[in-house]
């Protein structure tokens, strides 16, 4: 009995299912933990607030997942949606940055299920230059180029003055031939096609937050 | 000529609307610095990657807006979408949980356009206790509900052990009565109905990028 058949889409993925993939993949990966092999789609469903309908359409664009009337593998599924989502291998991050926000990543280092590792990082101020976080040892911001390029990073992490951050982001770009770039700054960084970018920006979280206070209560 | 008219949507608005609209209402408050009186759809369908007829369709759940063949006011669109989100007021955020990202939250302290502020915070590190970062001084963890209570804090922002996450959650929702948790830990906070929960994981954001950059390129 085959339960997986995933293929390549051939029709746009819509973001918002993307981002419920990695959800589902977060569940299963704490089941698969457990002990547990078979999952319904309404326990899936549950950990992002959706129905199973939904979990099972946004699994159809990848192909046919399950066993009908019983449910999913844990470890089959979980195994399907990291190769669909690119992470059954891990990436590795350069961190332009340090701070705060930059220690506080640098010393949890590993990410989700090992799928993320910091391999090198740089800074602007003396002070942080080679200082070491965990297995890090900062650069300074005028080696980023060579210690980025050294330490083989595929995915540029911005944490620096959004003033600075389309110069650092051309850089990574054309210097070390990153294709994706993780961006904690407030600029609008701008780059070529096949360069992809992720703002992260807890406000807009806080934004939903408030807009459901808002709109569930009399003002 | 009276441009706005905006209500309480009848239908329930999804949540991938409401992101939007942010991110509308970032983009009008830059143009609003710089003295753009007026803007089309479709700058605004730029500023998130979705085309005129979506930026049409999201603020329709609100009323009429804008004037027909020209755009939107960029002050009076702002002001109402602040008004929708709920952002025409400053909200109280209470932090649990200092370290290195709790840090760096503080001394940014006011965030967006003044629409959010730390007002209290505590942490369960005897030597983060009393520390004074910006205008906050760190309190004891077990001072968390007299010193929350007594800052008028509406919204907790929980940034410690996901092991501790939820006798937290449940002392914010008892003893403060806050209605809305920002969600930093890895814990998946159960609670009652009337409160509203956001999880803040940038580890998504990168499972986005990764995405991404595996689909757009042959394995």
């Amino acid at each position: 009995m085959k339960q997986m058949k995933s293929s390549k889409p051939p029709v746009a993925v819509p973001a918002i299912s993307i981002s419920r993939l990695s959800l589902y993949a977060r569940r299963l990966a704490t089941l698969e933990r457990k002990g547990v092999e078979m999952v319904t789609s309404s326990v899936l469903a549950d950990a992002c607030g959706v129905n199973s309908p939904q979990v099972r359409n946004d699994l159809s664009y990848f192909g046919g997942f399950g066993v009908k009337g019983v449910g999913y593998y844990v470890g089959e599924l979980l195994f399907e949606i990291r190769k669909i989502l690119g992470l059954d291998k891990q990436w590795r991050l350069g961190l332009i940055g340090v701070g705060d926000l930059g220690t506080a990543l640098l010393k949890q280092n590993q990410f989700a299920n090992d799928e993320y590792a910091f391999v090198a990082a740089c800074d602007k101020d003396p002070k942080q230059v080679s200082r070491q976080i965990g297995e890090i040892t900062i650069e300074p911001f005028d080696s980023m180029e060579r210690a980025f390029n050294a330490a083989k990073v595929e995915i540029g992490v911005i944490n620096i003055s959004h003033r600075l951050a389309q110069k650092v982001a051309d850089k990574l770009i054309k210097g070390v031939g990153v294709r994706g770039i993780l961006n904690f700054s407030a600029a609008d960084i701008q780059c070529p096609k096949h360069v992809f970018i992720e703002n992260v920006d807890f406000t807009l979280s806080l934004d939903k937050l408030c807009y459901r206070l808002t709109s569930s209560s009399p003002r």
